[in-house]
């Protein structure tokens, strides 16, 4: 039996709070092996939750369940759910978004919401704001430990209707590519886009090609330079840009040895939009 | 049997200085379950150590053995102790106030000195500096892992002679509560104050109530308002102050998705009173 | 069998990357025992990833597998190790000067180049900048697991042609004892130097000596006083200097409870010079 349970927050690790759901789950089952995601999540923000678990989940074991705790309308009336993805991993997350990216680029093949009168733990009936102990961890521990079946954390939704974050569009054109930029590579400060490998390979554009790169803040030019497409970072000089594909098969840009971000005040959003262009 | 290790320390994990414990402990006993409370309690803050490990401690197994290292007066002849809880947990700590909390609003049943002589790793004998590693993870793996039993450690003590910081009073009026700031919850920069829901409760606030709140540094006024006491975030719009029960049932004040301590500059401690009163 | 794997890497944990080398590795075993050592490493410093193994791999028990992952050279044709340390543990890293303080304080019994070939994560063909996941997580994993043996990585190499970054030499006097700033202990700013006990003890220095310190920045005065030498840091008032001897018996610099480095500005590195002189 597997029994994996990989705990993602926007909590930090600098006080009792993830320790805290740890021996929740602990004590749910003694003998599950229980790994952390990341909880440097930016506070509050479900986009980057929705990233990281697309960014990390792919790799672990089917059957490994992920507990995802960002949640700025704990205590309301959101709902709270379980999906089963088309790779066999659960994801146990409230219902707010975070579940954007592991339903478009991964899938997933049923989602129920848990039925809170059922998988609460004992004694937590005053507590409004901390469902990452009392709902989530225990919910998931359960789950992990074969305490109980998928089927038994509540009833199926309809997967359409789930709240989703918006996605932003990939324009193609005969000699430029334009899409936005996703996340950050943030200890490195490289760019991460939403631009596909294949997409871009249909520009033309091949390992070597010095590339024009646009980068606008809404409609605020921010970088406009020729790069180089490189198969890696050594391919440029250190201290030069390179234009390369990332660890998911996405565009990137970064500075090999720098921070293109820190560079450039570059920022992540759909407004941060980022056109490759062939040089004539 | 059970063999759960929980480390604490203000090493942060910026180094190898967790790593060498965890590899002291494996060395001890190679299926021990190593777990992490915080690395990053405040360098030399015995205070934040004493309140985290009551802020995690009691959701975890009976049996887990805690060890804490925040140790500043670490090579002088401080007692090095375990502390048996009334949740049957225990903790391994030198004797600085790291006990505090946990004795106050947990208990602790027995408490002995560790018997250096006996239970320090071999081949330190000319390190001063790192009991953590020498001592303290090496005497909590011994005991989680059943090669020592509790009573094996060293001498029984008297519970009431370990070292102890202080804890603030609360004070109740007819229409008022006052008490202190004990702690933040740092991510998000909500406050923890001392004070009780049980005791909130006496004078009569319900879920709603606009409370007037009054927080001092010292003699100084700092924030004075009306705040809405609702059960978690989402009942005041985003961006609005709110008081709250946290998730240890004491009072505590936020601002929706916002950071109260980083909006009014607010800190920890004795001198940083606040107030809950009733609008007339 | 043991089967632990212990990551080290320069990504930090705001992302899901170490996340999905632990997947990569739990994919080859499930039953892999897999901790951190650190992932702080500041962004393509590989002296102190050199360092932090240094200060942490003897601790851990024989047959250990350390996977360190700071790797500026990614995606060219550095080459791929696993070294074999005198005390049994193994090593996976880029060959770029990350075996330099284990190989000279250590020592290493013999290495091997990876073949990148058989040791690669399928479906990684397209990835040129995540070795630490395609490459080294994954035949980390296998090598812990024991679905490999060493012989079985890739071909011998001469333990002398591995890449080596510099250390300084330490000069010694009648009255004096000059080395270099190596590293810090980070979190609590204290100075560690490459100068060991036994060299220290050459010069006649005593506990409780009073000592004279001087601090160079290449060419530049940054600190001179004379300073204690304590135990440890109780021999000295709080916020006064102590010379001590630290957890690896070299020769370190602190303020008791307060922070050295930030206090005078101090870096590392071999044109960081110290010296310690008799007081006449």
């Amino acid at each position: 039996m597997k029994k994996i349970l990989v705990f993602q927050s926007d909590f930090g690790l600098l006080d009792g709070a993830v320790a805290a759901m740890y021996g929740v789950a602990l004590e749910v089952d003694i003998d599950l092996k229980i790994y952390d995601l990341t909880h440097d999540i930016t506070p509050y923000n479900t986009w980057e939750a929705s990233y990281r678990l697309f960014q990390a989940a792919t790799y672990w074991p089917e059957g490994t369940v992920f507990v995802s705790v960002v949640d700025p309308g704990v205590g309301t009336d959101r709902k709270s759910l379980v999906a089963l993805t088309k790779k066999g991993h659960f994801i146990v997350t409230p219902d707010n978004g975070t579940l954007t990216h592991i339903k478009n680029y991964v899938g997933i093949t049923e989602v129920r919401e848990i039925e809170e009168s059922r998988h609460r733990r004992a004694d937590s009936q005053y507590s409004y704001t901390f469902h990452g102990r009392d709902v989530y961890a225990f919910t998931g521990a359960k789950l992990a430990s074969g305490k109980i079946r998928f089927e038994e954390t509540g009833e199926k939704l309809c997967v359409d209707d789930i709240i989703e974050l918006e996605l932003s569009e990939v324009t193609i054109t005969e000699n430029s590519i334009k899409g936005c930029i996703d996340i950050l590579d943030v200890r490195f400060g490289s760019l991460w886009t939403n631009i596909k490998r294949e997409d871009f390979a249909k520009i033309g554009f091949k390992y070597g090609d010095r590339i024009e790169v646009i980068i606008k803040n809404g409609p605020t030019l921010v970088y406009n330079n020729r790069v180089t497409y490189g198969k890696s970072f050594g391919d440029v000089y250190v201290s030069e840009p390179v234009i390369y594909v990332n660890s998911l098969y996405r565009m990137a840009l970064a500075i090999n040895q720098g921070n293109f971000a820190k560079a450039y005040s570059i920022g992540t959003g759909r407004h941060w939009t980022i056109e490759f262009k062939k040089v004539d």
